[in-house]
């Protein structure tokens, strides 16, 4: 059987990115520096619009699989495209990468999910996300042979699912841990911490590590301080990393607590990324027997070198940054 | 018996501060923006020619002193000075704050200590010591039935005491201890830590709360990062709580650990007496019947209060922000 040190479980998106200005927005009733979520019509209708764009293939747990193997990490991802253009542009990707995708692409119905981002001259990103065929994962996509070899299952975009995707996350979750893996869970942002609260507090009970910037585990535990949230992980059994921008991070597990600085950067481009970077490096060091804190500083340098330029994925190859400051 | 929440030892100082240009310091052959020590012969020196200005009671406990009476709390402080006009300067400052201080004033010997801070345009403090009347305390000015009172003993300085004073120490800790109290101490500086590292240690064995900022908590272990200076208190019984200027604090205690933030100021304007402050209102929270993190709270407000105005002292009622702000 293949070994994976991380399977990666997510929304397969692709991003288009391209410039225009403030009358774009207008003309086009985007909202100015959030994220909206649109349906296919309307994202053809933006697609067609923003004429020469850059694409990438993103999404959250998509981007911490690159992260992982840059730093020379095996992974594996399970997502769902369709058979288009922009499907064909994810799995190049993966492929590229060294990561193992193998989820059957959809054949009909929606398109790829994607994400049309537009980036004004005053630097501001302006996002219109299509999540179209990456909401169609089913149980049968779940390949078990393949997940029972991970000794990581990484969840990302849970609570965003529909039904049958959520089965397929459940199938997921009962073969890595039947298999003895264990299972990491990301709070995708705020606003869905605060809408599905009482589905995340029973999924604690099941995962083993949990990932929760600053907002996310305020919101989580309805407090409005750090440490108040802090505190209600005392008697969680499971790993908990609570990453905090420039303050760094905390990871915590029982008794054991850290307290870990922020990688300096000269300049900070574009937070994009930040916390699927952070999760990279950290899972990279947990499935190497890296201990916490060292685990905690691999996130750390993944995501300041993903915070220095444009982009949710790394430009620089995190292994060699790695060894050059001694974690590898 | 009258019972005091803490009892500060430390060195009596009295801060002469005049502002002065660059050609003062080179004339008389002042190291820009540093503390050196100074005998009296230069600071007789020093004095007359500074002209014009400001006298201000301090030194480290008896700051933290006067930031315990602003909370309200009931302090004694021990400390020598002369009886000349500098040491009833310092005596009438700790009167005026409501702060009991008995020690018997010398009626011989080296003059009350002080420290001349030249302020020049660019806003640098150029330090020079004299510690002369406060290294003279001896055992014989420990008041058994005054320390007995105090729930708190606070040690400020004790590495750089002359042997007659840390005999003073010793039997202050010895009545504090045998009447059910417990002694704090504060690390004074890095390069402090360095020179006595073995002494601290020895010193740790017999304290119960430990205040030291960053750097002093890496020197005191030999270690290059904050966690790795933490992680070396986790089988320590006492109370650490660690500063780490705008990043916060830790306060741990075996397995319990928080992580505070800072209180956000306006503007920082000179972060003299910081640490003083935040034992103020740390100790105050703690003979107070508060938890570790509102302890730590009450430390941060105080230091967020004194580094927002020139001077190590509090200059509005630290009793009335901890109200308003929920923590009293």
């Amino acid at each position: 059987m293949q070994r994976y040190d991380v399977a990666g479980l997510g929304n397969a998106i692709v991003d288009v990115i391209a410039p225009a200005d403030d009358a774009f927005l207008l003309t086009h009733n985007i909202a100015k520096g959030v994220m909206t979520l649109v349906d296919e019509f309307r994202a053809d209708q933006l697609y067609g619009a923003l004429g020469e764009a850059q694409e990438i293939a993103g999404g959250s747990a998509a981007n911490t699989m690159a992260g992982l193997a840059s730093l020379g990490g095996k992974g594996l991802f399970v997502g769902k495209v369709k058979q288009d253009r922009l499907g064909e542009r994810f799995a190049e990707s993966l492929d590229t990468l060294g990561v193992r995708y193998s989820t059957p692409m959809a054949e009909a119905g929606p398109a790829t999910a994607c994400c049309m981002i537009v980036v004004t001259p005053d630097g501001h990103r302006s996002m219109n996300t299509y999540l179209g065929a990456s909401r169609e994962l089913t149980p049968s996509d779940i390949d078990e042979a393949e997940l029972a070899g991970a000794s990581v299952l990484y969840l990302a975009g849970y609570s965003c699912s529909a039904p049958e995707a959520k089965a397929a996350i459940e199938k997921a979750i009962g073969i890595v841990k039947g298999a003895g893996g264990r299972v990491a869970f990301t709070l995708s942002d705020p606003f869905c911490v605060g809408r599905w609260r009482a589905e995340f507090f029973a999924l604690l009970q099941r995962i083993d590590i949990l990932f929760a910037n600053e907002e996310e585990a305020k919101a989580l535990f309805e407090v409005q301080d750090f440490d108040l949230a802090l505190q209600e992980f005392g008697g969680w059994p499971g790993i908990a990393a609570l990453t905090r921008s420039e303050k760094g991070c905390v990871i915590a597990r029982g008794g054991e607590l850290h307290v870990l600085d922020a990688v300096p950067v000269s300049q900070v481009i574009d937070t994009t990324g930040a916390g699927d970077q952070f999760a990279a490096g950290f899972l990279y060091g947990l499935t190497h027997g890296k201990d916490l804190a060292t685990s905690g500083r691999l996130g750390a340098l993944a995501a300041a070198e993903v915070i220095s330029h444009y982009g949710a994925r790394p430009e620089t190859s995190l292994q060699r940054l790695a060894m050059e400051t001694g974690l590898l």
